[in-house]
């Protein structure tokens, strides 16, 4: 499985991807759920994935290749679009084109399916900052101010903080922290979500990244943030008053 | 959906379950999840449900009135089986038993299926007290040292809490205050888990409950355990250290 989260704040985003991938228990491995596609000063979008790696990779092929999207069989690329919104249809796109090809033998085997989704964030010149879902079947919702962040695959077990302590105009430090602290109730409590980490934030109208962290069982900080965090957890926990008996 | 996290210690069991039951979105309504078999100086069991209510009703009367489960026909009741082990055999035939009455028409519709499981835990006298989780299919496992807790339901946002805190040599107070922290985890984040809940604390070798608590919306502690704990974490949060810009 996979835990990706995104949130889309008042000054810009940020995005958390794990990396390993299984497919049956003894056949784990890890790779890059983020893909980024940046021209300086003109847009940084990057692009999280969970589900069929053979789905994902077939997909970000065609959003490097191109798709051709229209009547006059014009070629559409990722570093093309001129919206984060015409960006989201092409990744819908991108997901029928592979579900036209492989849909049919992957959903025949129901211990397989079709089973793919999408985090979609970034900026384009001109435009304010998106972030959005891209399912399965192409269609896509985006973060509003009201619900800032979402999330694709491993969900659950990191989405208690984010109701607590997440909201619209968290900055981004706090964010990263947040969603670092998101990612780590996951891998301490799924084994199929695991090490290293690759993190990636957005100042708005920057389209340059302000942190982009590959973050491996080395990393000191997250090392250290999830030791105080748990240490943190188990403290807060003390002062709690007790059941009365 | 249904939450309901059961603890085995060394100091005795704690049990807690949600009563929020749904059949589609417009059709909410509370039925208790907890039933209890209790004789003073005997036994005390407890059998918490998740899944489909029609099927969990028709296990827990027959485990009220009896099944015939040997050659010679004699009745057997939770009131007189003779070991938690024994409780939980009981429990398993009971689902086989509805599953050959339901089982087909109710897994005719992918979307329904016969989905139902259990926490059963409790002590019979001479016996070590003892956790059981019994799945669909009737078949069971026990929670041990290692792994003192089980859970059913919506399990997934309220366990990074309990994987981070709880062991076996836990005292009685903080496993009740942790399972319902655990609880309060999976009210914020999923609509389907409601209040009220019920709590039973039983300490080994009483047979009698510790606490027995049926926890509403207007109760003192649980209010103040909820707001006193999103503020603890919060500040925790805060505490931890920023991401290296």
């Amino acid at each position: 499985m996979t835990y990706c989260v995104g949130t889309l704040l008042q000054d810009g985003i940020v995005l958390l991807s794990d990396t390993r991938t299984n497919a049956g228990v003894d056949q784990v491995a890890s790779f890059r759920k983020m893909t980024v596609w940046r021209v300086a000063g003109d847009r940084i979008i990057a692009l999280l994935s969970a589900g069929n790696l053979s789905v994902t990779q077939s997909v970000i092929h065609h959003l490097k290749e191109g798709l051709e999207i229209d009547e006059e069989q014009r070629v559409h690329r990722m570093d093309d679009v001129r919206s984060m919104f015409e960006a989201a249809e092409l990744v819908g796109r991108a997901v029928r084109r592979v579900h036209a090809v492989h849909g049919k033998s992957l959903e025949a085997d129901p211990g397989i399916g079709f089973n793919v989704s999408f985090l979609l964030g970034g900026q384009i010149a001109g435009r304010p900052p998106a972030l959005f879902q891209i399912y399965a079947q192409g269609n896509f919702i985006a973060a509003t101010r009201e619900t800032p962040y979402l999330q694709i695959g491993e969900t659950k077990y990191g989405k208690p903080i984010l109701d607590r302590a997440l909201t619209y105009e968290t900055d981004l430090k706090h964010a990263a922290k947040l969603a670092l602290v998101s990612m780590d109730s996951t891998l301490r409590s799924n084994l199929s979500v695991g090490l290293p980490l690759d993190l990636l934030v957005i100042r708005r109208d920057t389209f340059t990244p302000l942190i982009e962290r590959h973050i491996d069982e080395h990393d000191p900080y997250f090392a250290e943030l999830r030791t105080g965090w748990s240490a943190a957890l188990r403290e807060a926990f003390k002062r709690m008053p007790d059941v009365p008996w």
